[in-house]
């Protein structure tokens, strides 16, 4: 990374390998999930990651770059914690679903921070068109970690706490 | 963790390491930063981050329980991130001030998550007092967040796209 080009190209590849690792891990997540409007938001938002993930695609091709991955270790240790915190709620149920959405929040607080910089970034090179491209993904992280808050306060947290 | 009690203070025992963490890792991460402003942020933000470990003790003496940490995997990603972030850049200046700041800015996500999370367990919990101790840390954990993001559009990133 010796120059501002370099850099942006670096932090898309780190959303790439990000992106398609959540994708992947959603559908076991939704199904460890007991609460079924969990299971369905956590279903719902492998769908708008599938979208996410083209939209890196079409970044990489504006820039006239291949789309390649490189490892992002923020997001296996996010998933690492989440696969522990799994572990250690031995059975499915209310507390389980409570550190779930915990852990899904962490991950969409993480996507929030990296579109929120590149964003930024595509239009300080003047790439207004391909920021508008990321902006959309931005709102939805945005949207859905707003969503898995209501849903907490609305559902999970009141069952977890009488359990 | 089989019940909500136990969740909570697994939580808060991540909270505990984490903070920690990034109380020793900031110094080193100011060194590097090259830009006055954000050398000045990050050094600022290490006094906030130690009344946030004080705060922390604060909740689990409330608790009844004693401060003890457990490894936040989530944490030592996004700081293994960070590193190789930064080894990835080989000359300080301001592509790696850049970077460096967009990974405080993940730390500071992360952060806003689980402190949103345990503020609001701790309310359901009845624990309004101990609740309002983390609201603190995470009021600030959202205005360094904002803080960085308008240093990065007002210096940083400006510097970052000519070099």
């Amino acid at each position: 990374m010796q120059n501002f080009d370099e850099m942006v190209l670096h932090f898309l590849k780190d959303m790439y390998y990000a992106e398609r690792s959540i994708l992947k891990s959603l559908p076991d997540l939704a199904a460890k999930a007991q609460n079924e409007s969990l299971k369905r938001a956590l279903t719902q938002h492998a769908d708008e990651t599938r979208m996410q993930v083209q939209r890196l695609e079409q970044v990489f091709a504006g820039l006239g770059q291949p789309a390649e991955a490189v490892t992002c270790e923020a997001l296996v240790g996010l998933m690492q914690e989440t696969d522990d915190v799994l572990k250690e709620c031995s059975a499915a149920g209310p507390v389980r679903d409570a550190a779930l959405l915990a852990c899904s929040q962490a991950v969409e607080h993480y996507e929030i921070a990296r579109y929120g910089a590149l964003v930024e970034w595509l239009n300080d090179k003047g790439h207004g068109e391909l920021a508008s491209v990321l902006q959309l993904s931005l709102e939805e992280e945005k949207q859905a970690d707003a969503k898995l808050s209501d849903l907490a306060k609305r559902e999970i947290n009141k069952a977890a706490v009488l359990s």
